[in-house]
């Protein structure tokens, strides 16, 4: 049978009845083996390999088996318990932009561990998102209010690459005609190095120096980046440098910490303009270097060139208020190759742990904490130089919590250091740097004194000298201005107001705990708890990114594996874990195709390809790496124009560097020229990169290293169940072949370059935390499993496009009439007849408690759904129940019955409060528009605010919560 | 200042500022500072110290400083990790009705790990509880279907105390005439330990011995208890032993195992009357011995006698379908010492969690996982005798999953085993027992037969030929009836299905994350996240409470430390961690009492006395303990008629065994002669059983050990932050001065009695994974942290009720115009001028999103509120909003503006079905009816069905799902 059976009693043959019952294959695939024989049917083709074989083109289906047999839930358990135990969780005082953090229980349990809050998808539906963009908009006031600046956006992928994207808003602001910056000797390595990568594809001088010595008047500079408080810990005095700068006009970002900032003055305060870090020292896990959320900050005018997302206040239709994703003429999805930046997948779960770390602790909280490390430095520093040691280079320069430190008389530091399981950052070979954190107990603090003093140890008594009078060491830096004063920064000092917060949140958004949310392309699976269970587990959560790497091995090993496990899947050769994202995945994918080309004396190849339907992530990510983008037309059938290809190959034939396809197409379907495109790529000299957002079609049916493509990203949370989270984390690690593997982004503190590109993460491996999530899934599910996922992702798809093309129309087919894991459906036939449009079918769905599927991309007025193959059918027919009523409701109105602009669609979404409050003057019954279906009356999930007032919010743009502006009110 | 303050930046004074920022007090109790100013301003006293003083009688209150200082989270999570490496889990094979389970991930995260579920109270409140109560009465079926008998209840403590009441269950349907009861030898010790003890008190003869043996017809018997499978393993026909037993009218009672039921003839099927055992091994982690659902099943004669709480199926206002609590008027709170048990608190969670493991798996999981269970122990039988073992003393008996073995020519088997980190069941010097479960992998079982094998270990050929062709081993038992058949065991294979229908029903259920529950002796207060981390921390899940004691060194430091905390806080001398519940702490501590006077002759002291105002499960408990209630009068005030108490003192001087109270008292007062009335207890030869449910508004204040009182038992989810459950878990530990100690509760498997009657549990600890989230909370709180909260559980309470006091009677007061950590409203007048009643006030309050306060007890037509210390003053104002516009809305009653049985009282609570189907046709608007104040707009919970119709259910009792039966339909 097509899912292995399991034994019953007398029914086993061979060994198979032994093992354990917790296959968790049936438990990841929606429908049951009955219903997928019913689907089947309903399509009209005999069986899942028949289907395949109608769909997917024969040149390139997989022969081969791949993977090893499927392992069962415990043993998996098992086999991650061994590898957590081969991480050595030592006291890490490394710090560099990382560390230790207490995350408070009430959010790890009802958010980290609560698939309400891990599972829902960006909050483009603003109205069943309500929660989130609380929350978020929460992120975006804290760090306004810690920085000092106005505007604030929702997360970014890491501190390094944020400082990317804050050279990058400096250059675009020099409206790109500007060529040289400024950098900070005392950026943080990683940052500098990250930064360096996008200045060389750019082309840009990256001058690195001492601030203190920048002469701005004599230079053409747009922009220049300082680090405060320095990566050695020192909080320089940058009030010239910036008056300086200022003079000049020249823009000034400053790379901050968040935790020093609630005692020094924020940069904001001194003239920057703009301000990027981490928040991850709020309360989420170090977790080997991610995911974690970065900010950014700016004025006012640096508005409009904010990369990624940001929620802002508007009105609903009913004039109430209600927040919603803002100015989002800005994103890929509308200005492509002239995005300011190619970010998609953010770090929402993240920045959402950060944003209630600060409700939680509040201004005083995190004062407090703030002040417990500074006093904790400041002990260390005197306990140092009692004990005749060299700090910071003897002088008497302001910290707050890093130092460095050059030990006199102990030879055997590093003994001493490993058999205290202390990690300290050692700078060279006779300084080491420490940074405290709020995890310092007592004990921890002793034992670090201990490790200097000439004993080697510390007496209670010696300890409580040390300690007995801490005095602040903040010179002249510190903040005088309060932070946090929002009201909602000020609410929730107990535990149970915080969780009823956190549920109350949760319960304002539509998640996957809900209904599916079959958005195409964004492959919205289940997202397996067992898969999880790495993330809470401190022996992976807990390690610092830059610890030795002995101390990491359970990672190492795991990393090793899920690398082996990802070339089988893709054909490739290589991976780098590195991109935090699909969109920087492709940004470090066409990296390594230029510095492939560069390496062959090939550096004029800048041309890239881009079909129209291409992810708005694709030219913006080609346009930083520093290509050209040209534009290859569509088919009317959805498939890529191959003359248009055929004829710009010709065309850019010196200047090819690459194309970039999804692949099954954008418009889900499996091209059949795949195979022959890739060759006549390669044959104009240019390099394939296939976009794999798609690759949850293809496991174990077809590989992109086989059929011609050299580079793909995979789309971690797409097709290998990291969750959303929300519109983040996600992770974009990328595939390829032999011949690009030495172009793969470096390691991010050892700065030698070599033929790659450079890093383009802070990270050596992005968001290692969340890497055991698809390491499990695979183990999970093994070879039979995967194929039986993307079989299932392609069946689910055709299904729910066999039985809604009785009633709107299906644009895309392959040539047997079979779509692949997603379709599209055409609405602009609608508009004529009945007024109804896209937006008002997204909305109305809401009222039968559904995500809306992909509006308007690749098509407009379309919508693109996709089940993924997690959705049962009984859960399918219910949406298609919803849609085909819907159709229903829509010829009530080309019938006559209800006016156009005023009928259940134009109104949707209805919340309780417009059916309940005062008298109802619709045409139709509060019975239709809530209950349009009777399963409703049961489970209905309520839209908490009413249609979101888009073009109000942007006029009146607003992205930080006011101070009296709290939550249920 | 009353709440330590925290450091900040040059205001510390000492090395205060060193401890870190993760006090956990301010989290745990509800007001922050300024508020408890302004609630101290409001009744009228100067400081909280000032409001104890005014409160508490002068001659209890505590002088001495008790315990230590408390630690923040981050040093709780240290300590709890070192405690948990201390303890090893060794693969256990020691059955005896605790095996290893694997608990599905899905039902963990979002059952076990989410306060949705853990944090509800009993659902009696039915039309805010019908998650739960789905659930449970899924549990119901589930037991039925396996057993094969007609009803069951929604869960007991532990098997061995189900035994117990299954014992009393047939002595009840004797009329309580006969004496005698023959129990299987092949029951395990444990379980024949417990019934043993409920035996004694009753002076029951209990004759144990082999089933074969028995002779019905010539012993005047009023029941039979047999054990199926045996705890040696063996499956016996019980046939002709059941038939005996009919013919002769003498019902039979089995201890049996779910898990084994999926594969051999049920007892139901076989004619046995009642059927007992344990859920555990359905997901439910072994804890050291517990928490675990027991459960008792029975046929339609003895429904009547069934203890404990059943949900049953009934119709709401409107017509719907819906569910409740069926036949209460089993319960002690109505039957008092007639009740056929003391249950109160139970085990819902755990019994949620069975079954969901069951609606998770389905018939066909539970067979194969059986059926895998059965073949590995039927290959280890086969291996075992080839290598020259003897089994099952040599017999081919048939069996399920544990076996006996008594080894040949391997003298090293203990260092082999110890070597292997195996336990077996050590049944004598030469024989073992083995039980196979869910957990064995395919390595554990090599290892296991390696150990019995001639060189220790086992090469993969001789594994794999051992594991070839496994046979069935059931004999002539194999069950042929299908089992859960209905519809909700066949429905979610996937597990995005599963965690849905887990969100569906959490959302239906009101809980501590949508607001306060309010109810009077229940405490409803916060559950800290940080204190549950042991719960799933497999160091303390997974050993088996028969391990031996070196493997639980973690459980017993932790023990040993939360004993001397529970000691200092109480005044007693000793603690009994076995009762699982308070009723099963007032039984054991009725039971010491008893056996008290036994050891000093005096076994005539019977004579129990009770206020009227107690508990229903005290005189039920004194029943229990084989005692004659007498009740003592209260006054007009609330207090116990002093005059009665020592006129019944004299009257029963000879006979008085002793006297329980609650204190504070029940009315929620602290009663000024309590040292008074404990002296002249003693003076008269009694004993004082202080019921400690209360003592949440004493700690740090007072002690029962100090004012006289000689027993208590401690409530730990109320006082103690066990999380309630939904109805359970509980935990009633017994506190007793030192002349009690020799009579606490004895292991119940070591058989030596001693002085002690006898186990009451079949864990030596009771449910012991819970013990740390207590030890945690005292070592969080501290001294002043639990001074804190008691005070603040009085502040809050005074609070409240000065303010409702405007609107409605304040019952009872103390002295000096203030109450405890409770009060009481009266409603009685309302029913004169409005028509209202309680009930109506409950089922209103609904509609505000608030689950009601205790109802009608200890004072009919009263309303109980006891807040809490965690409610934060915010919370409250709403609440008392929430009363005062219910006042309202009865003076329009009383006011003739809408009738008296058409309002929004009568009619609560309203379902958005019952606003928005149809016609709406009440005299008031759907507004009124559904947001009566303005935040229920935003903040909105909705009763799942109208107000559910008791009467009916009861006459057409339904306590399993039909077969058609879905959850969403
Ligand atoms: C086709 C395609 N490519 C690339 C991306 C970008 O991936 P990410 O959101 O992880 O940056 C997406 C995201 O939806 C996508 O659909
Ligand atoms: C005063 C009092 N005593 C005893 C009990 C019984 O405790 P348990 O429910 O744990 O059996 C309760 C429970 O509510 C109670 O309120
Ligand atoms: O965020 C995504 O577009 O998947």
């Amino acid at each position: 049978p097509y899912l292995a059976a399991y034994s019953s009693l007398g029914g086993s043959s061979g060994r198979e009845w032994l093992r354990p019952s917790d296959n968790f294959i049936p438990r990841h695939i929606g429908p049951a083996e009955e219903e997928t024989q019913d689907m089947l049917q309903v399509i009209g083709v005999e069986s899942v390999e028949h289907m395949i074989e109608k769909t997917v083109p024969e040149n390139i289906r997989l022969q081969k088996k791949i993977l090893e047999e499927p392992i069962g839930e415990s043993a998996l358990i098992r086999e991650l318990d061994k590898l957590a135990v081969k991480n050595q969780v030592f006291r890490s005082y490394i710090g560099m932009g990382f560390y230790n953090t207490l995350t408070p229980e009430v959010l790890r349990r009802n958010i980290l561990e609560n698939p309400g809050w891990y599972t829902p998808y960006t909050p483009y539906q603003a109205e069943i998102s309500q929660g989130r963009l609380e929350s978020l908009i929460n992120y975006q006031t804290m760090v306004c209010s810690l920085t000092g600046l106005e505007i604030a956006n929702a997360s970014l992928l890491d501190e390094a690459s944020a400082g990317g994207e804050a050279l990058m808003m400096m250059f675009a602001a020099s409206r790109r005609k500007k060529n040289t910056c400024y950098v900070d000797q005392h950026l943080h390595p990683q940052t500098l190095n990250v930064i360096r990568t996008r200045g060389r594809l750019f082309g840009f001088e990256l001058i690195v120096g001492d601030p203190s010595t920048w002469d701005f008047e004599n230079s053409d500079l747009f922009g220049a980046i300082i680090q405060y408080p320095g990566s050695d810990g020192v909080v320089r005095d940058f009030h010239p440098v910036v008056a300086k700068a200022k003079a000049a006009k020249v823009p000034v970002a400053s790379s901050t910490d968040l935790m020093a900032l609630a005692l020094l003055e924020p940069p904001g305060e001194f003239g920057c303009d703009i301000s990027f870090g981490s928040s991850q020292r709020f309360g989420v896990p170090l977790g080997y270097g991610g995911p974690h959320a970065a900010f950014v900050s700016c004025t006012k005018p640096y508005q409009r060139l904010m990369p990624g997302r940001i929620v802002g206040e508007t009105k609903d239709a009913q004039g109430n208020k209600a927040f919603r994703l803002a100015v989002q003429t800005r994103e890929t999805h509308i200005r492509r190759e002239k995005a300011t930046s190619n970010i998609c997948t953010a770090q929402a779960l993240l920045a959402n742990i950060a944003a209630n770390y600060a409700v939680y602790h509040g201004p005083s909280g995190i004062k407090d904490i703030a002040s417990r490390i500074h006093l904790m430095t400041s002990c260390l520093v005197n306990e140092l130089r009692n004990q005749g040691h060299v700090v910071n280079g003897g002088k008497e320069s302001p910290f707050f919590d890093t130092i460095v430190v050059e030990p006199k008389g102990i030879p055997d530091i590093k003994e001493r250091l490993l058999k205290n399981r202390i990690n300290l950052r050692e700078i060279d070979d006779t300084r080491f740097g420490i940074s405290l954190d709020e995890t310092v107990l007592e004990e921890d603090l002793k034992d670090l004194m201990g490790v200097f003093s000439p004993s080697g140890t510390m007496t209670d008594e010696e300890f409580h000298r040390a300690t007995e009078i801490p005095s602040p060491c903040l010179g002249t830096h510190a903040r005088t201005s309060p932070f946090l004063t929002q009201q909602i920064f000020n609410l929730y000092e107990s535990e149970t107001e915080m969780m009823r917060y956190l549920k109350a949140l949760e319960n304002r958004d539509l998640s996957l705990v809900h209904s599916m949310i079959p958005l195409g392309s964004c492959t919205m699976k289940l997202n397996g708890a067992v898969q999880l269970r790495a993330l809470t587990n401190q022996q992976f959560a807990n390690l610092h990114p830059y610890c030795p790497t002995e101390q990491a091995q359970g990672y190492h090993e795991m990393m090793k594996e899920l690398k082996h496990q990802l070339c089988e899947i893709t054909g490739y050769d290589d991976i780098s874990f590195q991109p935090n994202s699909g969109a920087q995945g492709e940004y470090a994918g066409l990296c390594a195709i230029r510095a492939y080309h560069i390496s062959r004396g090939q550096s004029q190849r800048r041309v890239c390809l881009i079909p129209a339907s291409a992810h708005g992530t694709n030219p913006a990510s080609a346009a930083m790496a520093g290509m050209k983008v040209v534009n290859i037309k569509m088919q009317e059938d959805g498939e890529i124009d191959f003359d248009d290809l055929k004829g710009k190959c010709e065309k850019y034939a010196d200047e090819l560097a690459a194309v970039m396809v999804t692949y099954p197409s954008t418009f889900g379907v499996f091209d059949e020229t795949i195979s022959e495109m890739c060759a006549m790529i390669h044959e104009h000299g240019g390099q394939v990169y296939l976009d794999g957002a798609n690759m949850n079609a293809q496991c174990g049916i077809c590989r992109p290293g086989d059929y011609g493509s050299d580079v793909s990203h995979l789309n971690l949370h797409k097709t290998f169940c990291i969750p959303h989270g929300g519109g983040g984390p996600g992770m974009g690690p990328i595939g390829v072949k032999a011949h690009l593997a030495p172009f793969l982004p470096s390691n991010p503190i050892h700065a030698d370059v070599n033929d790659s590109f450079g890093p383009i993460t802070g990270s050596p491996f992005g968001s290692c935390l969340i890497l055991p999530i698809s390491w499990s899934y695979i183990k999970l599910m093994g070879a039979d499993g995967l194929f039986n996922a993307s079989a299932h992702a392609i069946l689910n798809a055709n299904y729910m496009a066999k039985r809604l093309a009785e009633h709107y129309g299906v644009l895309f087919k392959g040539h047997s009439g079979l779509v692949a894991h997603e379709f599209v459906l055409d609405m602009a036939p609608l508009m004529k007849t009945s007024g109804v449009e896209v937006v008002d079918v997204a909305k109305r769905l809401q009222d039968y408690g559904f995500h809306s599927p992909t509006m308007s991309w690749p098509v407009a007025n379309a919508l693109m759904i996709e089940p993924t193959e997690s959705e049962p059918k009984s859960e399918m027919d219910r949406f298609i129940d919803a849609m085909i009523n819907i159709r229903q409701e829509i010829r009530e109105i080309e019938e006559g019955v209800y006016p156009r602009d005023n009928n259940v669609l134009k109104n949707a979404p209805h919340t309780k409060q417009m059916l309940l409050s005062g008298e109802w003057d619709k045409p139709y019954s509060q019975e239709k528009a809530a209950f349009p279906l009777p399963w409703l009356k049961k489970n209905k999930f309520w839209p908490f605010v009413g249609r979101v007032d888009d073009v109000f919010g942007d006029k009146h743009l607003v992205v930080s919560r006011g101070e009296d502006d709290t939550s249920l009110a």
